[in-house]
Protein backbone atom coordinates (compact mmCIF):
# COMPACT_ATOMS: atom_id res chain seq x y z
CA UNK A 1 0.00 0.00 0.00
CA UNK A 2 2.88 2.35 -0.55
CA UNK A 3 1.73 3.66 -3.50
CA UNK A 4 -1.69 4.79 -2.36
CA UNK A 5 -0.41 8.01 -0.14
CA UNK A 6 2.67 10.06 -0.53
CA UNK A 7 4.63 11.92 2.65
CA UNK A 8 5.82 15.86 2.09
CA UNK A 9 6.70 18.58 4.01
CA UNK A 10 3.74 20.88 4.60
CA UNK A 11 3.40 24.75 6.17
CA UNK A 12 0.85 24.91 8.52
CA UNK A 13 -0.45 28.22 8.51
CA UNK A 14 -2.57 29.62 11.82
CA UNK A 15 -3.04 33.36 12.04
CA UNK A 16 -1.59 34.86 14.85
CA UNK A 17 0.42 31.85 15.43
CA UNK A 18 3.97 31.03 13.66
CA UNK A 19 4.39 28.86 11.16
CA UNK A 20 5.26 25.56 10.97
CA UNK A 21 6.63 23.38 8.86
CA UNK A 22 5.60 19.62 8.94
CA UNK A 23 5.47 16.27 7.48
CA UNK A 24 1.99 15.44 6.29
CA UNK A 25 0.64 12.06 4.73
CA UNK A 26 -1.43 12.82 0.87
CA UNK A 27 -3.87 10.91 -0.91
CA UNK A 28 -1.58 9.32 -3.63
CA UNK A 29 -3.56 9.75 -7.38
CA UNK A 30 -2.19 8.51 -11.15
CA UNK A 31 -3.42 7.69 -14.01
CA UNK A 32 -4.57 4.02 -14.65
CA UNK A 33 -4.80 3.34 -18.38
CA UNK A 34 -7.63 0.76 -18.97
CA UNK A 35 -7.56 -1.48 -21.99
CA UNK A 36 -9.38 -4.43 -24.27
CA UNK A 37 -7.47 -7.24 -25.59
CA UNK A 38 -4.33 -4.62 -25.71
CA UNK A 39 -6.70 -1.91 -26.48
CA UNK A 40 -6.09 1.05 -24.91
CA UNK A 41 -10.04 2.57 -23.92
CA UNK A 42 -9.95 4.96 -21.55
CA UNK A 43 -7.53 6.57 -18.97
CA UNK A 44 -9.32 7.66 -15.57
CA UNK A 45 -6.98 9.30 -12.67
CA UNK A 46 -7.60 7.57 -9.67
CA UNK A 47 -5.99 6.64 -6.07
CA UNK A 48 -3.93 3.34 -6.81
CA UNK A 49 -5.08 -0.15 -5.35
CA UNK A 50 -8.01 -2.08 -6.45
CA UNK A 51 -7.31 -1.85 -9.95
CA UNK A 52 -8.28 -4.79 -11.15
CA UNK A 53 -11.76 -3.68 -9.24
CA UNK A 54 -12.20 -0.54 -10.78
CA UNK A 55 -10.63 -2.19 -14.45
CA UNK A 56 -14.28 -4.67 -14.22
CA UNK A 57 -16.53 -2.02 -12.65
CA UNK A 58 -15.46 0.42 -15.10
CA UNK A 59 -16.68 -2.75 -17.88
CA UNK A 60 -19.46 -3.17 -15.59
CA UNK A 61 -20.80 0.27 -16.00
CA UNK A 62 -19.67 1.01 -19.69
CA UNK A 63 -22.22 -2.33 -20.11
CA UNK A 64 -19.46 -4.63 -22.11
CA UNK A 65 -19.52 -7.14 -19.36
CA UNK A 66 -22.28 -8.25 -16.95
CA UNK A 67 -21.07 -11.35 -14.90
CA UNK A 68 -17.80 -12.51 -13.90
CA UNK A 69 -17.63 -15.40 -16.23
CA UNK A 70 -17.60 -12.79 -18.81
CA UNK A 71 -14.08 -11.24 -17.74
CA UNK A 72 -11.60 -14.24 -18.99
CA UNK A 73 -8.66 -12.36 -17.63
CA UNK A 74 -6.99 -9.02 -16.36
CA UNK A 75 -2.89 -7.76 -15.76
CA UNK A 76 -0.94 -5.23 -15.52
CA UNK A 77 1.06 -4.30 -18.99
CA UNK A 78 5.04 -5.50 -17.64
CA UNK A 79 6.12 -2.40 -19.49
CA UNK A 80 9.14 -0.34 -17.39
CA UNK A 81 9.60 3.33 -16.68
CA UNK A 82 12.92 5.12 -17.63
CA UNK A 83 14.00 3.50 -14.29
CA UNK A 84 13.08 -0.20 -14.75
CA UNK A 85 10.19 -0.42 -12.34
CA UNK A 86 7.00 -1.09 -13.50
CA UNK A 87 4.60 1.89 -13.54
CA UNK A 88 1.63 -0.77 -12.49
CA UNK A 89 -0.42 2.10 -14.79
CA UNK A 90 -1.22 0.09 -17.56
CA UNK A 91 -3.84 -2.68 -17.22
CA UNK A 92 -5.76 -5.17 -19.52
CA UNK A 93 -8.69 -7.11 -19.44
CA UNK A 94 -9.23 -10.18 -21.99
CA UNK A 95 -12.64 -11.00 -22.25
CA UNK A 96 -14.28 -14.62 -22.45
CA UNK A 97 -14.97 -15.95 -25.57
CA UNK A 98 -18.53 -15.41 -25.90
CA UNK A 99 -18.38 -11.46 -25.13
CA UNK A 100 -18.81 -9.12 -28.12
CA UNK A 101 -15.92 -6.74 -28.32
CA UNK A 102 -16.89 -3.85 -27.66
CA UNK A 103 -17.01 -0.64 -30.65
CA UNK A 104 -13.87 0.87 -31.54
CA UNK A 105 -14.40 3.28 -28.91
CA UNK A 106 -16.33 3.18 -25.79
CA UNK A 107 -16.54 6.88 -25.62
CA UNK A 108 -20.80 6.39 -25.86
CA UNK A 109 -20.85 10.10 -24.85
CA UNK A 110 -18.32 11.74 -27.57
CA UNK A 111 -20.43 12.05 -30.73
CA UNK A 112 -18.43 11.55 -33.66
CA UNK A 113 -20.75 12.06 -36.47
CA UNK A 114 -21.60 15.33 -37.80
CA UNK A 115 -25.27 14.76 -36.99
CA UNK A 116 -26.97 16.92 -34.71
CA UNK A 117 -26.18 14.74 -31.85
CA UNK A 118 -28.08 15.47 -28.65
CA UNK A 119 -30.52 18.15 -30.92
CA UNK A 120 -33.11 15.54 -31.57
CA UNK A 121 -32.61 13.55 -28.32
CA UNK A 122 -33.65 13.85 -25.05
CA UNK A 123 -30.87 14.54 -22.92
CA UNK A 124 -31.16 11.25 -20.98
CA UNK A 125 -31.40 9.18 -24.25
CA UNK A 126 -27.90 10.70 -25.19
CA UNK A 127 -25.67 9.46 -22.30
CA UNK A 128 -28.13 6.59 -21.70
CA UNK A 129 -26.70 2.82 -21.00
CA UNK A 130 -28.98 -0.42 -21.59
CA UNK A 131 -30.05 -1.69 -18.12
CA UNK A 132 -29.68 -5.61 -18.46
CA UNK A 133 -32.06 -5.87 -14.99
CA UNK A 134 -35.34 -4.96 -14.45
CA UNK A 135 -34.79 -3.81 -11.13
CA UNK A 136 -38.63 -3.28 -9.93
CA UNK A 137 -37.81 -7.12 -9.85
CA UNK A 138 -36.36 -6.95 -7.04
CA UNK A 139 -38.81 -6.65 -3.61
CA UNK A 140 -36.20 -6.54 -1.04
CA UNK A 141 -37.58 -4.23 1.81
CA UNK A 142 -34.72 -2.32 3.28
CA UNK A 143 -35.17 -1.06 6.78
CA UNK A 144 -35.21 2.83 7.31
CA UNK A 145 -33.44 2.99 10.85
CA UNK A 146 -30.34 0.14 9.35
CA UNK A 147 -30.02 2.60 6.47
CA UNK A 148 -29.39 5.52 8.85
CA UNK A 149 -26.76 3.23 10.52
CA UNK A 150 -24.70 2.98 6.93
CA UNK A 151 -22.93 6.80 6.93
CA UNK A 152 -20.99 5.64 10.24
CA UNK A 153 -20.09 1.56 8.54
CA UNK A 154 -19.30 3.54 5.31
CA UNK A 155 -16.50 5.62 7.51
CA UNK A 156 -15.56 2.92 9.28
CA UNK A 157 -14.46 1.24 6.69
CA UNK A 158 -12.03 3.90 4.99
CA UNK A 159 -9.20 2.94 5.49
CA UNK A 160 -7.58 6.02 4.05
CA UNK A 161 -9.59 9.24 4.58
CA UNK A 162 -8.50 9.26 8.26
CA UNK A 163 -4.88 10.15 7.75
CA UNK A 164 -5.49 11.99 4.63
CA UNK A 165 -8.76 13.70 4.45
CA UNK A 166 -9.05 13.42 0.70
CA UNK A 167 -10.90 10.44 -0.65
CA UNK A 168 -14.37 9.98 -1.80
CA UNK A 169 -15.68 6.17 -0.40
CA UNK A 170 -18.41 3.69 -1.42
CA UNK A 171 -19.46 0.73 0.31
CA UNK A 172 -22.28 -2.12 -0.88
CA UNK A 173 -24.71 -3.28 1.89
CA UNK A 174 -27.09 -6.35 1.96
CA UNK A 175 -30.41 -5.20 2.62
CA UNK A 176 -31.08 -8.66 4.64
CA UNK A 177 -28.45 -9.90 6.07
CA UNK A 178 -27.34 -6.34 7.18
CA UNK A 179 -23.89 -7.31 6.24
CA UNK A 180 -21.41 -4.50 4.90
CA UNK A 181 -19.88 -6.36 2.17
CA UNK A 182 -17.36 -3.85 0.79
CA UNK A 183 -15.90 -0.54 1.01
CA UNK A 184 -13.38 0.95 -1.52
CA UNK A 185 -11.71 4.54 -1.55
CA UNK A 186 -10.75 7.00 -4.04
CA UNK A 187 -10.12 10.20 -5.47
CA UNK A 188 -12.52 10.00 -7.71
CA UNK A 189 -15.75 9.19 -6.81
CA UNK A 190 -16.72 7.60 -10.38
CA UNK A 191 -14.02 5.23 -9.21
CA UNK A 192 -14.81 4.55 -5.95
CA UNK A 193 -18.34 3.06 -7.20
CA UNK A 194 -16.23 1.48 -10.02
CA UNK A 195 -13.87 -0.19 -7.58
CA UNK A 196 -17.55 -1.59 -5.30
CA UNK A 197 -18.74 -2.83 -8.36
CA UNK A 198 -16.05 -4.46 -9.52
CA UNK A 199 -15.23 -6.28 -6.45
CA UNK A 200 -19.13 -7.59 -6.97
CA UNK A 201 -18.34 -8.46 -10.24
CA UNK A 202 -15.20 -10.48 -9.04
CA UNK A 203 -16.78 -12.28 -6.39
CA UNK A 204 -19.73 -13.32 -8.47
CA UNK A 205 -22.46 -11.14 -6.40
CA UNK A 206 -23.84 -9.23 -10.37
CA UNK A 207 -26.90 -8.30 -10.65
CA UNK A 208 -26.56 -6.95 -6.61
CA UNK A 209 -29.83 -8.17 -5.49
CA UNK A 210 -31.18 -6.79 -2.48
CA UNK A 211 -27.69 -4.35 -2.13
CA UNK A 212 -27.84 -1.10 -0.89
CA UNK A 213 -24.52 1.11 -2.38
CA UNK A 214 -23.81 4.09 -0.15
CA UNK A 215 -21.57 6.75 -1.49
CA UNK A 216 -19.79 9.40 0.90
CA UNK A 217 -20.76 12.50 -1.75
CA UNK A 218 -23.15 13.30 -3.74
CA UNK A 219 -25.66 11.00 -6.31
CA UNK A 220 -25.11 12.09 -10.09
CA UNK A 221 -26.84 11.05 -13.04
CA UNK A 222 -23.73 8.50 -13.76
CA UNK A 223 -23.18 6.77 -10.25
CA UNK A 224 -27.21 6.05 -10.49
CA UNK A 225 -26.66 4.63 -13.57
CA UNK A 226 -23.61 2.50 -12.12
CA UNK A 227 -25.97 1.13 -9.26
CA UNK A 228 -28.65 0.15 -12.16
CA UNK A 229 -26.38 -1.11 -14.33
CA UNK A 230 -25.10 -3.45 -11.85
CA UNK A 231 -28.73 -4.58 -10.37
CA UNK A 232 -28.30 -2.86 -7.58
CA UNK A 233 -31.85 -1.50 -6.27
CA UNK A 234 -30.83 0.84 -3.67
CA UNK A 235 -28.30 3.76 -3.58
CA UNK A 236 -27.93 6.26 -0.77
CA UNK A 237 -25.66 9.30 -0.69
CA UNK A 238 -24.86 11.48 2.08
CA UNK A 239 -25.24 14.50 -0.03
CA UNK A 240 -27.92 15.48 -2.85
CA UNK A 241 -28.27 13.77 -6.00
CA UNK A 242 -29.47 15.72 -9.04
CA UNK A 243 -32.73 15.60 -10.44
CA UNK A 244 -31.49 13.79 -13.66
CA UNK A 245 -30.41 11.00 -11.28
CA UNK A 246 -34.27 11.37 -9.36
CA UNK A 247 -35.64 10.97 -13.00
CA UNK A 248 -33.50 7.94 -13.59
CA UNK A 249 -34.26 6.47 -10.61
CA UNK A 250 -37.60 7.09 -10.75
CA UNK A 251 -37.91 5.62 -14.66
CA UNK A 252 -36.05 2.28 -13.66
CA UNK A 253 -37.19 1.42 -9.97
CA UNK A 254 -34.51 2.35 -8.58
CA UNK A 255 -34.57 3.37 -4.99
CA UNK A 256 -33.01 6.94 -4.43
CA UNK A 257 -32.11 7.84 -1.23
CA UNK A 258 -30.52 11.36 -0.43
CA UNK A 259 -29.05 13.48 2.77
CA UNK A 260 -28.91 10.45 4.59
CA UNK A 261 -28.08 12.03 8.33
CA UNK A 262 -28.48 11.02 11.48
CA UNK A 263 -32.06 9.77 11.98
CA UNK A 264 -33.13 11.17 8.67
CA UNK A 265 -33.43 10.71 5.05
CA UNK A 266 -34.93 12.10 1.67
CA UNK A 267 -36.36 9.68 -0.43
CA UNK A 268 -36.03 11.15 -4.53
CA UNK A 269 -37.51 7.91 -6.06
CA UNK A 270 -38.92 3.67 -4.67
CA UNK A 271 -39.89 5.25 -1.49
CA UNK A 272 -41.96 2.05 -1.18
CA UNK A 273 -38.75 -0.15 -0.82
CA UNK A 274 -38.28 1.35 2.64
CA UNK A 275 -39.76 0.06 5.64
CA UNK A 276 -40.04 3.18 8.09
CA UNK A 277 -39.84 2.10 11.52
CA UNK A 278 -43.29 4.03 12.59
CA UNK A 279 -45.56 4.10 9.47
CA UNK A 280 -46.95 7.22 8.11
CA UNK A 281 -50.67 7.93 8.86
CA UNK A 282 -51.62 7.87 5.82
CA UNK A 283 -49.30 5.81 3.74
CA UNK A 284 -47.35 7.85 0.54
CA UNK A 285 -47.72 7.27 -2.43
CA UNK A 286 -45.12 4.97 -4.12
CA UNK A 287 -43.12 7.14 -6.39
CA UNK A 288 -41.03 4.14 -8.20
CA UNK A 289 -42.90 1.86 -10.69
CA UNK A 290 -42.04 -1.01 -8.32
CA UNK A 291 -45.01 -2.15 -6.01
CA UNK A 292 -44.92 -1.97 -2.89
CA UNK A 293 -43.13 -5.16 -1.59
CA UNK A 294 -45.09 -7.45 0.71
CA UNK A 295 -43.01 -7.27 4.29
CA UNK A 296 -41.52 -10.80 4.50
CA UNK A 297 -40.15 -10.58 8.43
CA UNK A 298 -36.21 -10.35 6.44
CA UNK A 299 -34.37 -7.32 7.25
CA UNK A 300 -36.39 -5.94 9.55
CA UNK B 1 -32.79 30.13 -14.52
CA UNK B 2 -35.81 27.56 -14.91
CA UNK B 3 -33.70 24.91 -15.74
CA UNK B 4 -30.94 25.17 -13.34
CA UNK B 5 -33.04 23.64 -10.53
CA UNK B 6 -36.13 21.38 -11.10
CA UNK B 7 -39.28 21.07 -8.66
CA UNK B 8 -39.84 16.77 -7.25
CA UNK B 9 -42.26 15.20 -4.74
CA UNK B 10 -39.92 13.30 -2.28
CA UNK B 11 -40.62 11.84 1.07
CA UNK B 12 -38.62 13.02 3.92
CA UNK B 13 -38.00 9.77 6.69
CA UNK B 14 -36.78 10.55 10.20
CA UNK B 15 -36.71 7.17 12.52
CA UNK B 16 -40.34 7.60 14.48
CA UNK B 17 -41.63 10.24 13.13
CA UNK B 18 -44.06 9.87 10.65
CA UNK B 19 -43.19 10.03 6.61
CA UNK B 20 -44.27 13.20 5.05
CA UNK B 21 -43.90 13.97 0.95
CA UNK B 22 -43.08 17.24 0.00
CA UNK B 23 -42.26 19.23 -2.50
CA UNK B 24 -38.39 19.77 -2.61
CA UNK B 25 -36.06 21.51 -5.08
CA UNK B 26 -33.12 19.48 -6.72
CA UNK B 27 -30.12 20.79 -8.87
CA UNK B 28 -30.61 19.89 -12.70
CA UNK B 29 -27.79 18.27 -14.83
CA UNK B 30 -27.94 18.06 -18.17
CA UNK B 31 -25.60 16.66 -20.70
CA UNK B 32 -23.45 19.30 -23.06
CA UNK B 33 -21.46 18.70 -26.42
CA UNK B 34 -19.20 20.92 -26.57
CA UNK B 35 -18.28 21.60 -30.61
CA UNK B 36 -15.20 23.44 -32.31
CA UNK B 37 -16.78 24.35 -35.65
CA UNK B 38 -19.34 21.90 -35.77
CA UNK B 39 -17.30 19.23 -34.89
CA UNK B 40 -18.33 16.86 -31.02
CA UNK B 41 -15.04 17.26 -29.05
CA UNK B 42 -16.81 16.38 -25.95
CA UNK B 43 -19.74 15.81 -23.75
CA UNK B 44 -20.12 17.02 -20.30
CA UNK B 45 -22.90 16.10 -17.68
CA UNK B 46 -23.02 19.93 -16.39
CA UNK B 47 -25.24 22.04 -14.81
CA UNK B 48 -27.43 23.77 -17.55
CA UNK B 49 -26.45 27.83 -16.96
CA UNK B 50 -22.93 29.61 -18.31
CA UNK B 51 -22.57 27.00 -20.76
CA UNK B 52 -20.27 29.71 -23.09
CA UNK B 53 -18.21 29.95 -19.48
CA UNK B 54 -18.14 26.71 -19.66
CA UNK B 55 -16.74 25.82 -22.88
CA UNK B 56 -14.56 28.91 -22.98
CA UNK B 57 -12.52 27.59 -20.02
CA UNK B 58 -12.66 23.94 -21.45
CA UNK B 59 -10.49 25.01 -24.40
CA UNK B 60 -8.22 26.66 -22.33
CA UNK B 61 -7.73 23.77 -19.94
CA UNK B 62 -6.95 22.28 -23.05
CA UNK B 63 -4.92 24.21 -24.42
CA UNK B 64 -6.64 25.28 -27.61
CA UNK B 65 -7.05 28.78 -26.51
CA UNK B 66 -5.43 31.17 -24.21
CA UNK B 67 -7.13 34.64 -24.70
CA UNK B 68 -10.04 36.14 -25.66
CA UNK B 69 -8.46 37.03 -28.93
CA UNK B 70 -7.97 33.21 -29.71
CA UNK B 71 -11.77 32.86 -29.54
CA UNK B 72 -14.34 34.40 -32.73
CA UNK B 73 -17.94 33.41 -31.46
CA UNK B 74 -20.26 30.92 -29.56
CA UNK B 75 -23.78 30.22 -30.08
CA UNK B 76 -26.35 26.88 -29.35
CA UNK B 77 -26.71 24.39 -32.27
CA UNK B 78 -30.22 25.62 -33.79
CA UNK B 79 -32.02 21.94 -33.92
CA UNK B 80 -34.56 21.03 -31.96
CA UNK B 81 -36.03 18.33 -29.88
CA UNK B 82 -38.78 16.07 -31.00
CA UNK B 83 -41.24 18.87 -29.34
CA UNK B 84 -39.44 21.55 -31.46
CA UNK B 85 -37.70 23.24 -28.30
CA UNK B 86 -34.25 23.94 -28.66
CA UNK B 87 -32.50 21.44 -25.96
CA UNK B 88 -29.89 24.38 -24.94
CA UNK B 89 -27.44 21.13 -25.04
CA UNK B 90 -25.20 22.02 -27.91
CA UNK B 91 -22.95 24.83 -28.08
CA UNK B 92 -20.20 25.37 -30.81
CA UNK B 93 -17.14 27.14 -30.77
CA UNK B 94 -15.88 29.10 -34.07
CA UNK B 95 -11.92 30.07 -33.39
CA UNK B 96 -10.31 33.03 -34.48
CA UNK B 97 -8.34 32.20 -38.05
CA UNK B 98 -4.70 32.24 -36.40
CA UNK B 99 -5.43 29.62 -33.85
CA UNK B 100 -4.22 26.04 -34.65
CA UNK B 101 -7.55 23.79 -35.05
CA UNK B 102 -7.26 20.88 -32.69
CA UNK B 103 -6.17 17.22 -33.51
CA UNK B 104 -9.29 15.20 -35.00
CA UNK B 105 -9.66 14.26 -31.10
CA UNK B 106 -8.76 16.65 -27.88
CA UNK B 107 -8.58 13.85 -25.91
CA UNK B 108 -5.04 13.21 -24.84
CA UNK B 109 -5.45 10.88 -22.07
CA UNK B 110 -7.21 8.07 -24.49
CA UNK B 111 -3.95 7.32 -26.21
CA UNK B 112 -4.84 4.96 -29.50
CA UNK B 113 -2.20 3.55 -30.49
CA UNK B 114 -1.08 0.02 -29.34
CA UNK B 115 2.48 1.03 -28.03
CA UNK B 116 2.72 0.73 -24.43
CA UNK B 117 1.18 4.00 -23.29
CA UNK B 118 2.52 4.83 -20.15
CA UNK B 119 4.68 2.31 -19.50
CA UNK B 120 8.04 4.22 -20.61
CA UNK B 121 6.37 7.66 -19.45
CA UNK B 122 6.23 9.23 -15.90
CA UNK B 123 2.60 9.32 -14.58
CA UNK B 124 2.69 12.94 -14.84
CA UNK B 125 4.01 13.13 -18.30
CA UNK B 126 0.77 11.04 -19.61
CA UNK B 127 -1.77 13.72 -18.63
CA UNK B 128 -0.20 16.86 -18.98
CA UNK B 129 -0.93 19.66 -20.85
CA UNK B 130 1.86 22.08 -21.66
CA UNK B 131 1.55 25.12 -19.79
CA UNK B 132 1.94 29.20 -21.49
CA UNK B 133 3.22 30.58 -18.80
CA UNK B 134 5.76 30.92 -16.05
CA UNK B 135 3.94 31.00 -12.76
CA UNK B 136 7.03 31.91 -10.89
CA UNK B 137 6.74 35.45 -12.48
CA UNK B 138 3.96 36.41 -10.52
CA UNK B 139 5.21 37.19 -7.17
CA UNK B 140 1.89 38.77 -5.94
CA UNK B 141 1.79 38.46 -1.94
CA UNK B 142 -1.33 36.71 -0.47
CA UNK B 143 -2.19 37.75 3.26
CA UNK B 144 -2.70 34.65 5.38
CA UNK B 145 -5.57 36.27 6.97
CA UNK B 146 -7.53 37.18 4.12
CA UNK B 147 -7.16 34.15 2.50
CA UNK B 148 -9.28 32.65 5.29
CA UNK B 149 -12.08 34.31 4.23
CA UNK B 150 -12.34 33.26 1.05
CA UNK B 151 -14.65 30.31 2.17
CA UNK B 152 -17.34 32.53 3.81
CA UNK B 153 -16.71 34.80 0.32
CA UNK B 154 -17.25 31.17 -2.02
CA UNK B 155 -20.05 30.15 -0.11
CA UNK B 156 -21.97 33.81 -0.27
CA UNK B 157 -21.93 33.95 -3.79
CA UNK B 158 -23.63 30.29 -4.39
CA UNK B 159 -26.85 31.10 -5.59
CA UNK B 160 -27.88 27.62 -5.80
CA UNK B 161 -26.45 25.65 -3.03
CA UNK B 162 -28.58 26.95 -0.27
CA UNK B 163 -31.78 25.63 -2.22
CA UNK B 164 -30.25 22.44 -3.37
CA UNK B 165 -26.45 21.43 -1.26
CA UNK B 166 -26.01 19.87 -4.36
CA UNK B 167 -23.35 21.84 -6.28
CA UNK B 168 -19.62 22.38 -6.26
CA UNK B 169 -18.52 25.78 -6.57
CA UNK B 170 -15.02 27.82 -7.79
CA UNK B 171 -14.33 31.69 -7.49
CA UNK B 172 -12.10 33.54 -8.73
CA UNK B 173 -10.48 36.55 -6.26
CA UNK B 174 -8.02 39.37 -6.99
CA UNK B 175 -5.20 39.49 -4.16
CA UNK B 176 -4.90 42.42 -4.45
CA UNK B 177 -7.89 44.56 -4.84
CA UNK B 178 -9.15 41.35 -2.41
CA UNK B 179 -12.21 41.54 -4.77
CA UNK B 180 -14.54 38.77 -5.53
CA UNK B 181 -14.38 38.49 -9.57
CA UNK B 182 -16.56 35.61 -10.47
CA UNK B 183 -18.52 32.59 -8.17
CA UNK B 184 -19.70 29.60 -10.82
CA UNK B 185 -21.86 26.61 -9.44
CA UNK B 186 -21.74 23.11 -11.18
CA UNK B 187 -22.84 18.97 -10.16
CA UNK B 188 -19.43 18.81 -11.80
CA UNK B 189 -15.97 20.16 -10.04
CA UNK B 190 -14.47 20.28 -12.95
CA UNK B 191 -17.38 22.54 -14.29
CA UNK B 192 -17.21 24.91 -12.68
CA UNK B 193 -13.57 25.31 -12.31
CA UNK B 194 -14.00 25.79 -16.17
CA UNK B 195 -16.73 27.81 -16.44
CA UNK B 196 -14.75 30.21 -14.08
CA UNK B 197 -11.70 30.47 -16.21
CA UNK B 198 -13.77 30.87 -19.05
CA UNK B 199 -15.16 33.80 -17.46
CA UNK B 200 -12.19 35.03 -17.25
CA UNK B 201 -11.17 34.58 -20.10
CA UNK B 202 -14.09 36.13 -22.04
CA UNK B 203 -13.39 39.15 -19.56
CA UNK B 204 -9.90 39.53 -20.97
CA UNK B 205 -8.59 38.56 -17.55
CA UNK B 206 -6.17 35.66 -18.84
CA UNK B 207 -3.60 34.95 -17.67
CA UNK B 208 -4.85 35.41 -14.45
CA UNK B 209 -2.13 37.23 -12.83
CA UNK B 210 -2.11 37.82 -8.77
CA UNK B 211 -5.59 35.83 -8.84
CA UNK B 212 -6.52 33.11 -6.69
CA UNK B 213 -8.65 29.93 -7.82
CA UNK B 214 -10.95 28.93 -4.26
CA UNK B 215 -12.82 26.06 -4.82
CA UNK B 216 -15.44 24.39 -2.36
CA UNK B 217 -14.25 20.40 -2.65
CA UNK B 218 -10.62 18.60 -3.04
CA UNK B 219 -7.35 19.87 -4.98
CA UNK B 220 -7.21 17.13 -7.97
CA UNK B 221 -4.07 16.78 -10.19
CA UNK B 222 -6.91 18.26 -13.01
CA UNK B 223 -8.17 21.07 -11.41
CA UNK B 224 -4.43 22.30 -10.46
CA UNK B 225 -3.52 22.01 -13.86
CA UNK B 226 -6.68 24.04 -15.23
CA UNK B 227 -5.29 26.93 -12.76
CA UNK B 228 -1.98 26.85 -14.05
CA UNK B 229 -2.80 26.45 -17.63
CA UNK B 230 -4.97 29.55 -17.03
CA UNK B 231 -2.14 31.57 -15.55
CA UNK B 232 -3.78 31.84 -11.75
CA UNK B 233 -0.93 31.87 -9.30
CA UNK B 234 -2.62 30.12 -5.98
CA UNK B 235 -5.37 27.51 -5.72
CA UNK B 236 -7.26 27.08 -2.91
CA UNK B 237 -9.03 24.18 -1.54
CA UNK B 238 -11.59 23.82 1.42
CA UNK B 239 -10.30 20.00 1.62
CA UNK B 240 -6.87 18.30 0.67
CA UNK B 241 -5.01 17.77 -2.19
CA UNK B 242 -3.63 14.72 -3.93
CA UNK B 243 -0.37 13.79 -3.74
CA UNK B 244 0.08 14.59 -7.64
CA UNK B 245 -1.34 17.87 -7.63
CA UNK B 246 1.03 19.22 -5.08
CA UNK B 247 3.72 17.54 -6.92
CA UNK B 248 2.28 20.05 -10.12
CA UNK B 249 2.16 22.62 -8.09
CA UNK B 250 5.40 22.76 -6.63
CA UNK B 251 6.83 21.68 -10.01
CA UNK B 252 5.37 25.07 -11.99
CA UNK B 253 5.54 27.71 -9.01
CA UNK B 254 1.57 27.09 -8.27
CA UNK B 255 0.65 27.79 -4.49
CA UNK B 256 -1.23 25.65 -3.32
CA UNK B 257 -3.06 25.56 -0.18
CA UNK B 258 -5.73 22.97 0.76
CA UNK B 259 -7.89 22.46 4.29
CA UNK B 260 -8.49 26.13 4.84
CA UNK B 261 -10.92 26.20 7.18
CA UNK B 262 -11.66 28.77 10.31
CA UNK B 263 -7.90 30.69 10.73
CA UNK B 264 -6.39 28.05 9.26
CA UNK B 265 -4.81 26.22 6.00
CA UNK B 266 -2.17 23.82 5.00
CA UNK B 267 0.01 25.13 2.40
CA UNK B 268 1.20 22.44 -0.14
CA UNK B 269 3.90 24.21 -2.49
CA UNK B 270 4.63 28.02 -2.87
CA UNK B 271 4.42 28.80 0.54
CA UNK B 272 6.68 31.60 -0.04
CA UNK B 273 3.86 34.10 -1.99
CA UNK B 274 1.86 33.70 1.79
CA UNK B 275 2.21 36.22 4.23
CA UNK B 276 1.66 35.11 7.12
CA UNK B 277 -0.16 37.43 9.85
CA UNK B 278 2.82 36.90 12.57
CA UNK B 279 5.79 36.32 10.90
CA UNK B 280 7.48 32.44 11.79
CA UNK B 281 9.73 32.52 14.43
CA UNK B 282 12.24 30.73 11.71
CA UNK B 283 11.29 31.66 8.06
CA UNK B 284 10.13 28.57 6.55
CA UNK B 285 11.81 27.22 3.68
CA UNK B 286 10.58 27.82 0.23
CA UNK B 287 8.48 24.77 -1.11
CA UNK B 288 8.28 25.92 -4.75
CA UNK B 289 10.68 27.53 -6.85
CA UNK B 290 9.17 31.24 -6.82
CA UNK B 291 11.83 33.48 -5.34
CA UNK B 292 10.34 34.81 -1.72
CA UNK B 293 8.83 37.73 -2.61
CA UNK B 294 9.02 41.44 -1.88
CA UNK B 295 6.53 42.91 0.28
CA UNK B 296 5.16 45.77 -1.74
CA UNK B 297 2.47 46.85 0.90
CA UNK B 298 -0.42 46.33 -1.73
CA UNK B 299 -2.73 43.41 -0.71
CA UNK B 300 -1.20 43.35 3.28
Amino acid sequence: MGRVTVRRQVSRITVGRPTTVVPDTLIAEEPLELRIGGRAIAVTMRTPGDDMDLLAGFLVSEGVIRTRDDLAAMRYCAGADADGHNTYNVLDAELAGHVAEPASSLQRSLVTTSACGLCGKTAIEQVEVALPYDLTDDRVVIDAEWLCSLPAALRAGQQLFERTGGLHAAALFDAVTRERLVVREDVGRHNAVDKVIGWALRAGRLPAHRAVLAVSGRASFELTQKAAVAGIPALAAISAPSALAADLAERVGLTLVGFLRGTSMVVYAGAARIAATTPAPDPPPALAGAPHPTPSGRGR
